[in-house]
């Protein structure tokens, strides 16, 4: 199988046409997949039909699958009338919450054993049909909801699709996914959005001296709060468990400010810390802190060109770049390219980009 | 004055050869400055010198301006000591807190009309001579702490230093600096290890979902637990008045998340995150969601020199990148460059390079 072909065979479905469905019916598009595409909204269906994502769903349509794009509250009761509507297809859904829909099917008698619960860990804080693109979902887990009664038929259907959009499928039961996400993204909003609501009332003189970190801390505060209401409250329990002993933590802290100088308090901030460092540590992949490689960081003049130039000749030295990260403050003439290499070769790429008259930082 | 002539005129010695220190003394010894340095490590020290820093201080030194750069808990004593040891000289200080320095050296009966706290908002996750940079405050506010009893000379003495480093002076009361840095610094330090500490625990298969905004969040929780105890503690009201406002809005968040299907619950948890919104739209300048500029997203081959070619070919369209974003996930084999450009040249880049070849995303 090349790398245009489908691994599905036949017409898919996708209902809702939002940044998630409008991704899939791009990234379907592009194998050339037969693409059915419904929206409740006629406006938000033609957009995501004009941006190549498909075509309009018609009555004789006969999907394999049905791919369910609509909000947490509304995946239910969507995936229960597409069961009933397509008695031939499989239909998953992509709601970032999975136990609260299962038990809704499961109270509204719909026939399960046609129903696989997924979730692509992909998103972007814009949503709707303008955002979406064919590799939204490129190189990201995607969770497939094992169930005892589901075939593995049903789920290499699923898992088809899921590496037809370039992603990884993650086989997970419906209640560990649950937790995992109340851990890795749902608190993370959370916390987010209380350190941003902090900013709200500041002044202008405290906000100038704002720098990477608290812009790093609260990017995610800036969501969509009509679909964070709807995740939050449909994975409550999970989160609150998190946020209940984030609070005690908070509490310890709060205890260790209130007297900085009494005995233990610096040694209870310590630790606090120390476990901050210990939990950002586990935190898998290339990323800025990744241990696996070697930083190379090159002055790099602001004028159009100069960091083309940069990387090419990196090329023609035969140094590949892991990852790029540019830091350019407003109104300095100068940028800093930080740029990720495998260790083995940070020597030789200082070495030639400096005989090759680049500077080198740090 | 052309680029490279320093606005001082005189020694200056720097106390303190760490990440700070030894970054201040890169940056004047590219402006000729005769930079004397000491540390109470004579390896630190020497590692300082090897970099270039600047030279051993001498017992005839006679500087005009004294930059002490040691933690905070030191910054104190280290202060008054100087003061009493160089008689002519101005003496300043970088510590990220300044009241409680201010206050001890208060207490000490030095000499304040030759002192003037300051701060420069700059830093790196790892410390020490070996990460310092020339650079390290280029376009960075540096806060330069007024008192009525300073006169205008000696702020501008110290202000000369900061225009040196390429750093843009931001004149504050002593109080207005740490009531600040406790909302843009601190509390978000304190709210990112509390969030990665709810990492150390988990399982790997939750940590194998993790996406860019539990990362971006827990960041800077990687930072020095001993560096943060001393500035926590020196700050500690001011501080623990923003963690208590913060806790009383989790406080609201657990409640609503405790029965999110009670009258109420729903709207508190959208108040919540709309107060986020808010407050993360009110930080300033140019980052990810910056609305001065537009997005160009490539889709980019992982291969030596493909991005060089990329960014070269944007300079001979003649578009300037204002800021770039490399998404690259593990085992893929392409990688997206988000390239902001000016919102009237994203036409114009998006045609070039489509017709040059390029596969333009989203």
């Amino acid at each position: 199988m090349n790398d245009t072909t489908s691994r599905l065979a036949g017409q898919v479905r996708v209902v809702g046409a939002g940044l998630l469905g409008a991704s899939v019916g791009l990234g379907l598009r592009a194998r050339g997949v037969d693409v059915l595409l419904a929206d409740a909204s006629p406006a938000n269906l033609s957009l995501a039909i004009d941006y190549g994502a498909g075509r309009a769903s018609t009555p004789d349509a006969d999907p394999v699958l049905v791919v369910v794009c609509v909000p947490p509250d509304l995946t239910a009761s969507v995936v229960a009338a597409e069961l009933a509507a397509y008695p031939n297809a499989l239909v998953t859904d992509v709601a970032s919450v999975k136990a609260a829909p299962l038990a809704a099917l499961q109270a509204s008698g719909a026939d399960l054993s046609r129903y696989v619960g997924s979730h692509p860990l992909a998103g972007r804080e814009r949503g709707g049909a303008i955002s979406a693109r064919a590799d939204l979902f490129l190189g990201r887990p995607w969770v497939v909801c094992t169930r005892p009664a589901l075939s593995r038929a049903r789920l290499s259907l699923v898992e088809s699709l899921i590496l037809d959009l370039g992603a990884t499928p993650v086989e997970m039961d419906t209640a560990a996914h649950d937790d995992a996400v109340a851990l890795v993204s749902h608190t993370p909003q959370i916390i987010s959005t209380l350190m941003a609501s902090r900013l709200a009332g500041s002044s202008d003189g405290a906000l100038g001296l704002a720098g990477q970190g608290v812009r790093d801390v609260t990017r995610i505060a800036a969501s969509e709060p009509e679909l964070w209401v709807q995740i939050l409250g449909a994975n409550a329990p999970a989160v609150a468990d998190i946020l209940r002993a984030l609070r005690d933590d908070l509490d310890h802290v709060l205890g260790a400010l209130g007297d900085p100088e009494a005995p233990g308090a610096r040694r209870a901030l310590a630790e606090q810390l120390a476990s901050g460092n210990a939990g950002v540590s586990r935190l898998p992949g290339k990323h800025g802190q990744d241990r696996r490689y070697a930083q190379v960081v090159v002055m790099v003049d602001d004028r159009p060109g100069e960091l083309g130039r940069l990387l090419t000749e990196m090329g023609e030295i035969g140094v590949n770049l892991e990852d790029l990260r540019l830091e350019h403050s407003p109104g300095a003439q100068i940028g800093l390219a930080e740029i990720a290499v495998l260790p083995e070769s940070q020597k030789r790429a200082i070495d030639e980009l400096s005989a090759r008259g680049w500077r080198i930082a740090g």
